[in-house]
Protein backbone atom coordinates (compact mmCIF):
# COMPACT_ATOMS: atom_id res chain seq x y z
CA UNK A 1 0.00 0.00 0.00
CA UNK A 2 1.18 3.48 -0.70
CA UNK A 3 1.30 6.28 1.82
CA UNK A 4 -2.28 7.85 0.73
CA UNK A 5 -4.18 4.22 0.51
CA UNK A 6 -2.56 3.48 4.27
CA UNK A 7 -4.34 6.89 5.52
CA UNK A 8 -7.52 6.30 3.75
CA UNK A 9 -7.65 2.64 5.47
CA UNK A 10 -6.27 4.91 8.86
CA UNK A 11 -9.48 7.14 8.47
CA UNK A 12 -11.71 4.48 7.76
CA UNK A 13 -11.21 2.11 10.85
CA UNK A 14 -11.33 5.42 13.05
CA UNK A 15 -14.58 6.60 11.41
CA UNK A 16 -16.62 3.03 11.20
CA UNK A 17 -17.29 1.51 14.62
CA UNK A 18 -17.00 -2.01 14.94
CA UNK A 19 -14.43 -1.93 11.86
CA UNK A 20 -11.79 -4.33 11.75
CA UNK A 21 -12.69 -5.56 15.29
CA UNK A 22 -11.32 -9.10 15.80
CA UNK A 23 -13.70 -11.69 17.05
CA UNK A 24 -13.79 -13.00 20.10
CA UNK A 25 -11.85 -16.48 20.69
CA UNK A 26 -15.03 -18.62 20.39
CA UNK A 27 -15.64 -17.06 17.13
CA UNK A 28 -18.30 -14.45 18.36
CA UNK A 29 -18.06 -11.14 16.15
CA UNK A 30 -18.59 -7.89 17.80
CA UNK A 31 -22.72 -7.25 17.48
CA UNK A 32 -23.19 -4.65 15.03
CA UNK A 33 -24.85 -1.49 15.98
CA UNK A 34 -24.95 -2.39 19.88
CA UNK A 35 -24.38 1.71 19.77
CA UNK A 36 -28.19 2.00 19.11
CA UNK A 37 -29.20 -0.17 21.54
CA UNK A 38 -31.71 1.17 24.30
CA UNK A 39 -31.24 0.30 28.20
CA UNK A 40 -32.19 -1.94 29.83
CA UNK A 41 -30.87 -1.26 33.28
CA UNK A 42 -28.00 0.20 35.11
CA UNK A 43 -25.53 -0.89 37.63
CA UNK A 44 -23.00 0.40 40.16
CA UNK A 45 -20.86 -2.27 41.54
CA UNK A 46 -18.57 -1.48 44.33
CA UNK A 47 -16.46 -4.51 44.73
CA UNK A 48 -14.86 -3.46 41.50
CA UNK A 49 -15.63 0.10 41.71
CA UNK A 50 -17.61 0.23 38.06
CA UNK A 51 -20.59 1.87 36.76
CA UNK A 52 -22.04 0.10 34.02
CA UNK A 53 -25.29 0.33 31.17
CA UNK A 54 -26.72 -3.19 30.28
CA UNK A 55 -28.24 -2.84 26.56
CA UNK A 56 -30.45 -4.60 24.44
CA UNK A 57 -31.28 -5.64 21.11
CA UNK A 58 -34.81 -4.76 20.00
CA UNK A 59 -35.50 -8.25 20.72
CA UNK A 60 -34.91 -8.02 24.12
CA UNK A 61 -36.67 -4.63 24.33
CA UNK A 62 -39.55 -6.06 23.27
CA UNK A 63 -39.14 -9.41 25.49
CA UNK A 64 -38.12 -6.96 28.62
CA UNK A 65 -41.47 -5.14 27.98
CA UNK A 66 -43.45 -8.24 27.52
CA UNK A 67 -42.20 -10.16 30.45
CA UNK A 68 -40.76 -12.65 28.47
CA UNK A 69 -37.38 -13.07 30.14
CA UNK A 70 -37.48 -16.45 32.01
CA UNK A 71 -35.96 -18.01 29.27
CA UNK A 72 -35.38 -15.30 26.65
CA UNK A 73 -36.23 -15.80 23.46
CA UNK A 74 -33.55 -16.78 20.55
CA UNK A 75 -32.40 -13.73 18.68
CA UNK A 76 -32.07 -11.72 22.28
CA UNK A 77 -28.35 -9.92 22.71
CA UNK A 78 -27.59 -8.63 26.01
CA UNK A 79 -25.01 -5.65 26.28
CA UNK A 80 -23.08 -4.44 29.00
CA UNK A 81 -20.56 -1.31 28.85
CA UNK A 82 -18.53 -0.83 32.10
CA UNK A 83 -16.47 2.15 33.17
CA UNK A 84 -14.47 2.80 36.07
CA UNK A 85 -16.53 4.85 38.30
CA UNK A 86 -15.06 8.05 39.19
CA UNK A 87 -16.34 11.11 41.81
CA UNK A 88 -18.20 13.61 39.33
CA UNK A 89 -15.98 16.88 39.93
CA UNK A 90 -18.96 19.06 40.13
CA UNK A 91 -20.87 17.29 42.81
CA UNK A 92 -19.32 15.21 45.62
CA UNK A 93 -22.08 12.86 46.39
CA UNK A 94 -22.54 11.67 42.37
CA UNK A 95 -20.46 8.90 40.68
CA UNK A 96 -19.85 9.12 37.03
CA UNK A 97 -18.54 6.89 34.54
CA UNK A 98 -14.49 7.70 33.94
CA UNK A 99 -12.48 5.55 31.60
CA UNK A 100 -14.02 2.76 29.48
CA UNK A 101 -13.00 -0.81 30.64
CA UNK A 102 -14.99 -3.13 28.02
CA UNK A 103 -18.42 -4.96 26.22
CA UNK A 104 -19.74 -7.76 26.91
CA UNK A 105 -22.40 -9.51 25.25
CA UNK A 106 -24.60 -12.33 25.83
CA UNK A 107 -26.13 -13.90 22.68
CA UNK A 108 -29.77 -16.05 23.10
CA UNK A 109 -29.58 -19.05 20.90
CA UNK A 110 -30.78 -21.96 22.60
CA UNK A 111 -29.66 -24.61 19.87
CA UNK A 112 -26.19 -23.31 18.87
CA UNK A 113 -24.86 -22.10 22.51
CA UNK A 114 -26.66 -25.25 23.89
CA UNK A 115 -23.62 -25.90 25.67
CA UNK A 116 -23.20 -23.40 27.74
CA UNK A 117 -26.46 -22.68 28.66
CA UNK A 118 -28.26 -21.59 25.46
CA UNK A 119 -26.00 -18.40 25.24
CA UNK A 120 -22.81 -16.82 23.76
CA UNK A 121 -20.61 -15.27 25.70
CA UNK A 122 -18.24 -12.33 24.64
CA UNK A 123 -16.32 -9.63 25.73
CA UNK A 124 -13.86 -6.46 23.74
CA UNK A 125 -11.11 -4.70 25.99
CA UNK A 126 -10.93 -0.88 26.03
CA UNK A 127 -11.61 1.72 23.36
CA UNK A 128 -9.50 -0.28 21.17
CA UNK A 129 -12.18 -3.40 21.24
CA UNK A 130 -9.20 -6.07 21.74
CA UNK A 131 -11.10 -9.75 22.42
CA UNK A 132 -11.19 -11.01 25.84
CA UNK A 133 -9.76 -14.47 26.58
CA UNK A 134 -6.81 -16.39 25.66
CA UNK A 135 -8.89 -19.09 23.88
CA UNK A 136 -12.16 -20.52 23.53
CA UNK A 137 -12.05 -21.37 27.46
CA UNK A 138 -12.59 -18.31 28.39
CA UNK A 139 -16.14 -19.04 28.31
CA UNK A 140 -16.05 -20.72 31.34
CA UNK A 141 -15.09 -17.76 33.37
CA UNK A 142 -18.27 -16.47 32.53
CA UNK A 143 -20.26 -19.50 32.98
CA UNK A 144 -18.86 -19.75 36.76
CA UNK A 145 -20.35 -16.04 37.79
CA UNK A 146 -23.68 -16.64 35.31
CA UNK A 147 -24.49 -19.77 37.00
CA UNK A 148 -25.30 -18.71 40.32
CA UNK A 149 -28.75 -16.99 38.32
CA UNK A 150 -29.16 -20.68 36.26
CA UNK A 151 -33.20 -20.33 37.43
CA UNK A 152 -33.35 -17.30 35.96
CA UNK A 153 -31.90 -17.85 32.52
CA UNK A 154 -28.03 -17.07 33.36
CA UNK A 155 -29.35 -13.25 33.56
CA UNK A 156 -28.54 -11.03 36.47
CA UNK A 157 -29.89 -8.07 35.40
CA UNK A 158 -33.89 -7.11 36.39
CA UNK A 159 -34.92 -4.47 33.18
CA UNK A 160 -36.03 -1.50 34.41
CA UNK A 161 -39.80 0.02 35.12
CA UNK A 162 -40.54 3.10 33.27
CA UNK A 163 -43.82 4.56 32.90
CA UNK A 164 -46.34 2.85 30.54
CA UNK A 165 -44.90 -0.44 31.57
CA UNK A 166 -47.45 -3.07 33.10
CA UNK A 167 -46.71 -3.95 36.73
CA UNK A 168 -45.20 -7.18 37.81
CA UNK B 1 -69.24 8.20 27.09
CA UNK B 2 -70.82 4.88 27.10
CA UNK B 3 -69.08 1.26 28.77
CA UNK B 4 -67.71 0.68 25.36
CA UNK B 5 -66.02 3.86 25.02
CA UNK B 6 -64.84 4.23 28.32
CA UNK B 7 -62.86 0.78 28.04
CA UNK B 8 -61.39 2.22 24.96
CA UNK B 9 -60.30 4.76 26.35
CA UNK B 10 -58.88 3.63 29.39
CA UNK B 11 -56.89 1.18 26.55
CA UNK B 12 -55.52 3.79 25.23
CA UNK B 13 -54.16 5.01 28.06
CA UNK B 14 -52.84 2.16 29.09
CA UNK B 15 -51.36 1.22 25.30
CA UNK B 16 -49.37 4.49 24.81
CA UNK B 17 -47.35 6.22 26.60
CA UNK B 18 -47.14 9.73 26.61
CA UNK B 19 -50.67 9.61 26.54
CA UNK B 20 -52.95 11.75 28.67
CA UNK B 21 -49.76 12.85 30.93
CA UNK B 22 -50.45 16.60 31.99
CA UNK B 23 -47.94 19.40 31.02
CA UNK B 24 -45.73 20.74 33.79
CA UNK B 25 -46.81 24.50 35.39
CA UNK B 26 -44.19 26.24 33.15
CA UNK B 27 -46.66 24.50 30.05
CA UNK B 28 -43.93 21.91 28.93
CA UNK B 29 -44.95 18.83 27.64
CA UNK B 30 -43.60 15.39 28.11
CA UNK B 31 -41.18 15.23 25.11
CA UNK B 32 -42.54 12.66 22.89
CA UNK B 33 -41.01 9.31 22.10
CA UNK B 34 -37.64 9.88 25.26
CA UNK B 35 -38.34 5.36 25.76
CA UNK B 36 -36.29 5.71 22.59
CA UNK B 37 -33.50 7.60 23.56
CA UNK B 38 -29.83 6.36 23.82
CA UNK B 39 -27.94 6.46 27.10
CA UNK B 40 -25.60 9.63 27.60
CA UNK B 41 -24.30 8.60 30.93
CA UNK B 42 -25.21 6.96 33.77
CA UNK B 43 -25.05 7.91 37.65
CA UNK B 44 -25.58 7.23 40.69
CA UNK B 45 -25.92 9.42 43.53
CA UNK B 46 -24.92 8.44 47.27
CA UNK B 47 -26.91 11.68 48.72
CA UNK B 48 -30.42 10.35 48.32
CA UNK B 49 -29.31 6.40 47.11
CA UNK B 50 -30.78 7.03 43.50
CA UNK B 51 -29.85 5.37 40.03
CA UNK B 52 -29.83 7.58 37.28
CA UNK B 53 -29.84 6.98 33.22
CA UNK B 54 -28.85 10.58 31.39
CA UNK B 55 -30.81 10.04 27.83
CA UNK B 56 -30.61 12.36 25.12
CA UNK B 57 -32.21 12.84 21.78
CA UNK B 58 -30.49 12.29 18.40
CA UNK B 59 -29.78 16.43 18.52
CA UNK B 60 -28.27 15.41 21.80
CA UNK B 61 -26.20 12.04 20.80
CA UNK B 62 -24.80 14.04 17.61
CA UNK B 63 -24.15 17.11 19.53
CA UNK B 64 -22.11 14.51 21.94
CA UNK B 65 -20.54 12.85 19.40
CA UNK B 66 -19.13 15.97 17.34
CA UNK B 67 -18.19 17.39 20.83
CA UNK B 68 -20.36 20.36 20.12
CA UNK B 69 -21.61 20.53 24.40
CA UNK B 70 -21.10 23.95 25.20
CA UNK B 71 -22.99 25.55 24.14
CA UNK B 72 -25.51 22.21 24.02
CA UNK B 73 -27.21 23.37 20.03
CA UNK B 74 -30.77 24.11 20.11
CA UNK B 75 -33.41 21.17 19.67
CA UNK B 76 -31.02 19.03 22.13
CA UNK B 77 -33.23 17.26 24.79
CA UNK B 78 -31.71 15.39 27.94
CA UNK B 79 -33.58 13.49 29.55
CA UNK B 80 -32.84 11.87 32.98
CA UNK B 81 -34.42 8.90 34.55
CA UNK B 82 -34.20 8.13 38.44
CA UNK B 83 -34.54 4.80 40.43
CA UNK B 84 -34.33 4.13 44.08
CA UNK B 85 -30.85 2.23 43.97
CA UNK B 86 -31.37 -1.07 45.78
CA UNK B 87 -28.97 -3.92 46.22
CA UNK B 88 -28.67 -6.79 44.28
CA UNK B 89 -30.52 -10.21 45.20
CA UNK B 90 -28.10 -12.29 43.64
CA UNK B 91 -24.63 -10.03 44.02
CA UNK B 92 -23.83 -8.33 47.47
CA UNK B 93 -22.21 -5.81 46.13
CA UNK B 94 -23.85 -4.72 42.91
CA UNK B 95 -26.67 -1.82 43.08
CA UNK B 96 -29.78 -2.14 40.52
CA UNK B 97 -32.89 -0.25 40.40
CA UNK B 98 -35.66 -0.55 42.50
CA UNK B 99 -38.80 1.95 42.44
CA UNK B 100 -38.82 4.23 39.47
CA UNK B 101 -38.70 8.03 41.01
CA UNK B 102 -39.21 11.07 38.27
CA UNK B 103 -38.48 11.58 34.95
CA UNK B 104 -36.82 15.23 34.19
CA UNK B 105 -35.75 17.16 31.28
CA UNK B 106 -33.63 20.04 30.08
CA UNK B 107 -34.83 21.37 27.02
CA UNK B 108 -32.09 23.30 24.54
CA UNK B 109 -34.32 26.29 23.30
CA UNK B 110 -31.68 29.78 23.65
CA UNK B 111 -34.18 32.40 22.84
CA UNK B 112 -37.63 30.57 23.85
CA UNK B 113 -35.86 29.68 27.54
CA UNK B 114 -33.49 33.12 27.32
CA UNK B 115 -34.96 33.93 30.98
CA UNK B 116 -33.59 30.66 32.55
CA UNK B 117 -30.13 30.37 30.71
CA UNK B 118 -31.61 28.64 27.46
CA UNK B 119 -33.14 25.87 28.59
CA UNK B 120 -36.88 25.07 29.65
CA UNK B 121 -37.08 22.36 32.51
CA UNK B 122 -39.84 20.03 33.72
CA UNK B 123 -40.22 16.56 35.87
CA UNK B 124 -42.56 14.45 36.23
CA UNK B 125 -43.16 12.11 39.31
CA UNK B 126 -43.53 8.52 39.21
CA UNK B 127 -45.06 5.40 36.99
CA UNK B 128 -48.22 7.98 37.07
CA UNK B 129 -46.51 11.01 35.69
CA UNK B 130 -47.66 13.79 37.33
CA UNK B 131 -46.28 17.07 36.56
CA UNK B 132 -43.82 18.30 39.66
CA UNK B 133 -44.71 21.94 40.95
CA UNK B 134 -47.28 23.93 42.54
CA UNK B 135 -46.69 26.81 40.39
CA UNK B 136 -44.39 27.83 36.95
CA UNK B 137 -41.53 28.99 39.99
CA UNK B 138 -40.79 25.25 40.51
CA UNK B 139 -37.71 26.45 37.82
CA UNK B 140 -35.71 28.19 39.96
CA UNK B 141 -35.19 25.27 42.06
CA UNK B 142 -33.80 23.30 39.04
CA UNK B 143 -31.37 26.68 38.45
CA UNK B 144 -30.44 26.89 41.95
CA UNK B 145 -28.99 23.69 41.35
CA UNK B 146 -27.71 24.00 37.56
CA UNK B 147 -26.13 27.15 38.34
CA UNK B 148 -22.89 25.73 39.77
CA UNK B 149 -22.58 24.29 35.91
CA UNK B 150 -23.33 27.30 34.36
CA UNK B 151 -19.86 27.63 32.91
CA UNK B 152 -20.74 23.71 31.23
CA UNK B 153 -23.99 25.54 29.85
CA UNK B 154 -26.02 24.05 33.26
CA UNK B 155 -25.18 20.92 32.15
CA UNK B 156 -23.02 18.19 34.99
CA UNK B 157 -23.00 15.27 32.25
CA UNK B 158 -20.66 14.36 30.69
CA UNK B 159 -21.34 12.08 27.75
CA UNK B 160 -19.96 8.93 27.90
CA UNK B 161 -16.36 7.60 26.07
CA UNK B 162 -17.38 4.50 23.55
CA UNK B 163 -15.10 2.77 21.36
CA UNK B 164 -15.27 4.15 18.28
CA UNK B 165 -15.73 7.59 19.83
CA UNK B 166 -12.70 10.88 18.99
CA UNK B 167 -10.85 11.20 22.54
CA UNK B 168 -10.63 14.67 24.26
C1 LIG C 1 -16.93 -12.06 38.72
C2 LIG C 1 -18.22 -12.55 38.28
C3 LIG C 1 -18.56 -12.44 36.81
C4 LIG C 1 -17.82 -12.85 35.73
C5 LIG C 1 -16.44 -13.51 35.70
C6 LIG C 1 -18.61 -12.53 34.56
N1 LIG C 1 -19.80 -11.95 34.92
FE1 LIG C 1 -21.19 -11.16 33.63
N2 LIG C 1 -22.19 -10.38 35.25
C7 LIG C 1 -21.86 -10.57 36.57
C8 LIG C 1 -22.78 -9.82 37.40
C9 LIG C 1 -22.78 -9.78 38.94
C10 LIG C 1 -23.66 -9.16 36.53
C11 LIG C 1 -24.80 -8.20 36.93
C12 LIG C 1 -24.27 -6.94 37.63
C13 LIG C 1 -23.31 -6.14 36.79
O1 LIG C 1 -23.74 -5.30 36.00
O2 LIG C 1 -22.10 -6.40 36.92
C14 LIG C 1 -23.26 -9.54 35.18
C15 LIG C 1 -23.91 -9.11 34.03
C16 LIG C 1 -23.55 -9.45 32.73
C17 LIG C 1 -24.26 -9.05 31.55
C18 LIG C 1 -25.60 -8.31 31.51
C19 LIG C 1 -26.72 -9.37 31.57
C20 LIG C 1 -26.88 -9.95 32.96
O3 LIG C 1 -26.64 -11.18 33.14
O4 LIG C 1 -27.23 -9.20 33.87
C21 LIG C 1 -23.56 -9.54 30.49
C22 LIG C 1 -23.92 -9.34 29.01
C23 LIG C 1 -22.42 -10.25 31.01
N3 LIG C 1 -22.44 -10.19 32.38
C24 LIG C 1 -21.47 -10.89 30.21
C25 LIG C 1 -20.35 -11.57 30.71
C26 LIG C 1 -19.30 -12.16 29.90
C27 LIG C 1 -19.28 -12.16 28.38
C28 LIG C 1 -18.38 -12.69 30.76
C29 LIG C 1 -17.08 -13.40 30.49
C30 LIG C 1 -16.18 -12.89 29.46
C31 LIG C 1 -18.87 -12.42 32.11
N4 LIG C 1 -20.07 -11.75 32.06
C32 LIG C 1 -18.18 -12.78 33.26
C33 LIG C 1 -20.82 -11.33 37.06
C34 LIG C 1 -19.80 -11.86 36.29
C1 LIG D 1 -30.34 19.19 44.52
C2 LIG D 1 -29.72 19.70 43.30
C3 LIG D 1 -30.52 19.63 42.01
C4 LIG D 1 -31.79 20.05 41.76
C5 LIG D 1 -32.79 20.70 42.72
C6 LIG D 1 -32.05 19.75 40.36
N1 LIG D 1 -30.95 19.18 39.79
FE1 LIG D 1 -30.86 18.42 37.89
N2 LIG D 1 -29.03 17.62 38.33
C7 LIG D 1 -28.33 17.79 39.50
C8 LIG D 1 -27.10 17.03 39.44
C9 LIG D 1 -26.02 16.97 40.53
C10 LIG D 1 -27.08 16.39 38.20
C11 LIG D 1 -26.01 15.42 37.65
C12 LIG D 1 -25.90 14.16 38.51
C13 LIG D 1 -27.17 13.38 38.57
O1 LIG D 1 -27.44 12.55 37.69
O2 LIG D 1 -27.94 13.60 39.51
C14 LIG D 1 -28.31 16.79 37.51
C15 LIG D 1 -28.65 16.41 36.23
C16 LIG D 1 -29.81 16.75 35.56
C17 LIG D 1 -30.14 16.37 34.21
C18 LIG D 1 -29.22 15.64 33.24
C19 LIG D 1 -28.37 16.71 32.50
C20 LIG D 1 -27.28 17.28 33.41
O3 LIG D 1 -27.32 18.50 33.72
O4 LIG D 1 -26.40 16.51 33.80
C21 LIG D 1 -31.39 16.88 33.95
C22 LIG D 1 -32.17 16.71 32.65
C23 LIG D 1 -31.84 17.57 35.12
N3 LIG D 1 -30.85 17.49 36.11
C24 LIG D 1 -33.06 18.23 35.24
C25 LIG D 1 -33.50 18.87 36.39
C26 LIG D 1 -34.81 19.47 36.56
C27 LIG D 1 -35.90 19.51 35.50
C28 LIG D 1 -34.86 19.97 37.83
C29 LIG D 1 -35.98 20.69 38.55
C30 LIG D 1 -37.36 20.19 38.45
C31 LIG D 1 -33.58 19.69 38.45
N4 LIG D 1 -32.76 19.04 37.56
C32 LIG D 1 -33.26 20.03 39.74
C33 LIG D 1 -28.72 18.54 40.58
C34 LIG D 1 -30.00 19.08 40.77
Amino acid sequence: MNKHALFLAGALVAAVPGFAVEPAPNGITLPEGYRQWKVLSVHHRSDNNTLRAVLGNDVAQKAARDGKTNPWPDGVVLGKLVWKAVKHDRWETAVEPGAFIHAEFMIKDAAKYASTGGWGYARWLGKEQKPYGADANFVQECLNCHIPVKDRDYVFTHPVQLPGDPER
